[in-house]
């Protein structure tokens, strides 16, 4: 077995972000939280920690930590077998995509997380690179677009997000006087969440559009919203962001507008999981896909 | 002199996002563009774009692609002075903070990328990356909190944000019924931004709270209002996106108060920008700062 100490020790360094806090944490001095910091990547023969800019694990350390919450998920499993072994609080790292957090995932967690005195470690990431970070260990659950499951991952279908392209009234009138037109396309920003962002190529695609268009790139959902009404483009805005039966919304200096009512572009998600997550991932799970059922659109897929 | 067909054809590749759509772009088939693309990389002796899992450029082709638009920025002043000369449009890679993003940037740049035809390339990074990626010429601004210029590069004080932490009503009272004591910070979830955010650490700090605390990590900021609504947690919320007199706001189904009214934790904002970025640059830092008076508080270092 791994010496839990010094992984204990790790992780509260992390948490608290210094060796002094993570002493007074765990009831040690500064040094001997560093000397099993030391000990610890004597035995690894590399290092757990870089200490610039940031006190920050490495990718060694980081796949130290989720073993180790993952261990935490098992021994959380045990102790509701076993409840004369003392509570204690889970930490849980999962990758999602940014509009997702924007909008249902604290509504569909959130009570969960109460009751369960659970923590969420969440990092933003488009689907190749959340699912790529899943393969190496770095996050224990992954919620994304894709429906090909990792080696030794559940893959579940939750439902789909409809996005419609949103802009200022004016800003219509000024690039699109005569409708969505190709010559109007070619001409008028756009708004793209980011390089590998495809809502946007799909929604040209869906007017008869294919070709090279202006954009500005904001990797920011309140930011496409604050775009759009500061007049700068159009953009994909998902239908739960913007109540889902508007195809005008009043903002405080104007007016937004679906730019083309009736084109709609899903986005299906998934959510993928460790099998061997234990009985505690087993009831997010569950929980996740209760709350898809309220909060998403039924997709194809389910 | 570089050739410039070369870059042209690594510009439109990675704006249309394929080789075919580039071609179409410029006018030319698809295994032309790839030839001048073959030609830039024996050139450079290595690499400027990987095709796996996306089409993206390398870090010597971004580094390609960001000295092409400062010749852009130049070639735009040109322009100006020999009108005669083509328009087109200017893009612009710009670093910034996630929260600017999502509240007070787009109305502060709006009017003038609508003005100017400038598309803007924005990345969200946490300040010392956003001042690693101008060093390392990958942006040619970058909006974030450290007063520190870089060399070659003019620092401005914009003003202040102002922070305070945020929570359900009925979370306040699970988790504070005895006021903001030690015990309950210790036991009283937070959400925090990401790991390098001391937000909530001098927010403690203020309160007279130097311990642990258990947190979740929400790298989003509207997220963090999502969160907070679903009762996860409490967090720093600027003022400008909660209401700036408030310290109560009602949402669909709860209301969020001001945790500890009066404790208000201010972050500066600075604009970097690189000395030889022309006048285009002087002009979109002058609109800024007049915004930035509108849309910021004044700060001690203004």
């Amino acid at each position: 077995m791994l010496d839990y100490k010094l992984l204990e020790a790790l992780i509260t360094v992390v948490e608290t972000g210094g060796f002094e806090r993570a002493g007074i944490a765990l009831g040690l001095s500064q040094s001997a939280v560093s000397q099993r910091i030391k000990l610890l990547e004597s035995r690894l023969g590399q290092p757990v920690l870089t200490r610039h800019p940031h006190l920050q694990a490495t990718p060694a350390g980081r796949r130290l930590l989720n073993h180790a919450q993952q261990v935490q998920l098992l021994e959380r499993d045990l102790r509701r077998q076993i409840p004369a072994l003392s509570e204690d609080r889970t930490r849980l790292r999962i990758a999602l995509n940014a509009d997702s957090l924007a909008t249902w995932w604290g509504d569909a967690v959130g009570a969960f997380c109460q009751e369960e005195g659970l923590l969420l470690d969440m990092v933003v990431e488009d689907q190749d690179v959340g699912l790529r970070r899943m393969r190496e260990g770095d996050v224990a659950a992954c919620l994304c677009s894709s429906d090909q499951p990792v080696a030794g991952g559940r893959c579940i279908a939750l439902g789909e997000v409809p996005y419609r392209a949103w802009a200022r009234d004016d800003y219509v009138r000024r690039y699109f006087p005569e409708g969505l037109t190709p010559a109007a396309f070619q001409e008028a920003p756009a708004i793209v969440f980011g390089p590998h962002d495809q809502l946007q190529h799909r929604f040209l695609a869906q007017c008869g559009y294919h070709g090279r268009f202006p954009y500005h790139l904001c990797p920011s959902s309140e930011g496409f919203i604050r775009l759009a009404m500061a007049g700068m483009g159009y953009g994909m805005i998902p239908d739960n962001m913007m109540g889902n039966h508007e195809t005008t919304l009043t903002v405080p200096d104007g007016v937004l507008v679906d730019l083309s009512p009736g084109t709609t572009v899903t986005v299906p998600l998934y959510w993928h999981y460790w099998r061997h997550g234990g009985d505690f991932m087993e009831r997010l799970t569950r929980r996740i896909e209760t709350a898809a059922q309220r909060l998403l659109q039924p997709g194809n897929a389910r």
